[in-house]
């Protein structure tokens, strides 16, 4: 009986820690503990809850499309007259692995996330990315819709995402090609051009086995091959 | 001024007619028309508003991502032990190109919808599927997240959506690689074999240029070939 109700303290206690520790990065206390503890819960650390294993991947997939959605109307709003293809540039750049697992390691969410293996001490990984969806969906399931998007707004974006850097940020489409084609062992070629006639005075062309998949004007030959790569990887993913 | 006089009354006439229209279809009355006016209007019947071109694009890149976040819910409630990749395939068999169509044309949007130029009379075509996603972010800016999640899951999934079908149906990856390896004019090729002695005793592989890029297990040749082919898609997606 002592021993059930010491048990029961210590449990308490790191309830009480964890809840307190929460409370210092989402700025509210939980309500339901038991989705943060999934939500920081690798799939190698699954548990059984009524025979049924439970980890982080459900929360992850549920707290990734409420970010999406989040982001998009922060956006939608932040910029007014801006096209649909910036907005969704924009998006790409705060939603991709390496922004996440670096809000991830910002907020300190290694201090919580519980894994089994051997993960170099302080390394961030995929693990962290994918706790830091799943947190947005327990966030979402304890708190609802526009608690969570308050959280992502003042304590994520404001807090961690310089909008103008994020602007001049250039994605490397060009990179991101030759990359995959290496990958799949074919050669992909950029054929450019100047034409001291016209103000976009550089273009280039994407070959990718004999065909032209991609073409890009620029005012420099750089900008011309990432426009090109840009038109090819959207060719080649909305081929399928 | 009798003929200004006129010319409001015709307009206030047509709002009050869109007005009644969208009830129909909505179950509300809206608060704004004008959110819904430009998720009507194609982006070939742009019309300008302080010097700004404005068409329906913005609203479908903020629609399309509230759509996904309500559909993740739902999934996420409807089947509380399925897994993610589940529910993440029971989400593309919802939010795909031809599904989106297919709404757009049961909830009669073509009624509504504003465009210049020449579409054949009563063809359902991609301006359909962007004005199902626009309609849906002028709610969530006039009504909020939750009657918009209202509106989704009561008039759309509850009424249109079978899901007992849809978990059922069968996205056919094979059909969809060899497409793709048509377009970009290289050989796709499936290797399968039978492994008399095993319980999934079909087994198939992808190989593009030279190299195994997705392997399959399966009761039958078609199911190791659809999950080797869905593998190779993943691989080639995820390369980027």
């Amino acid at each position: 009986m002592l021993r059930k109700f010491l048990a029961f303290r210590i449990l308490f206690r790191k309830d009480k820690d964890l809840l307190i520790s929460l409370q210092e990065i989402l700025g509210f206390y939980p309500k339901n503990l038991r989705f943060y503890k999934i939500a920081f819960t690798h799939r190698s650390a699954s548990f059984k809850e009524n025979g049924i294993r439970v980890n982080n991947e459900r929360l992850e997939f549920l707290g990734d499309s409420i970010l999406d959605a989040v982001i998009s109307d922060f956006l939608y709003h932040r910029y007014p007259n801006a096209k649909e293809g910036f907005m969704t540039e924009m998006r790409s750049k705060i939603v991709n692995g390496e922004k996440l697992k670096e809000l991830a390691r910002l907020i300190r969410l290694n201090d919580f996330i519980v894994q089994k293996g051997n993960t170099p001490k302080g390394s961030i990984t995929k693990i962290h990315e994918d706790a830091f969806e799943a947190l947005i969906g327990a966030i979402y399931l304890d708190q609802g819709y526009y608690k969570t998007y308050k959280f992502i707004i003042s304590k994520i974006l404001k807090k961690y995402i310089d909008f103008e850097d994020l602007e001049d940020l250039n994605l490397n489409y060009k990179s991101q090609l030759i990359e995959w084609a290496q990958k799949i062992k074919k050669p992909v070629i950029f054929v450019s051009k100047d034409h001291p006639d016209e103000i976009k005075c550089f273009s280039s062309e994407v070959v990718f086995d004999y065909k032209t998949i991609g073409i890009g004007k620029g005012h420099s030959k750089k900008e011309a091959e990432q426009n090109a790569a840009k038109e090819a990887i959207s060719f080649l993913l909305h081929s399928f």
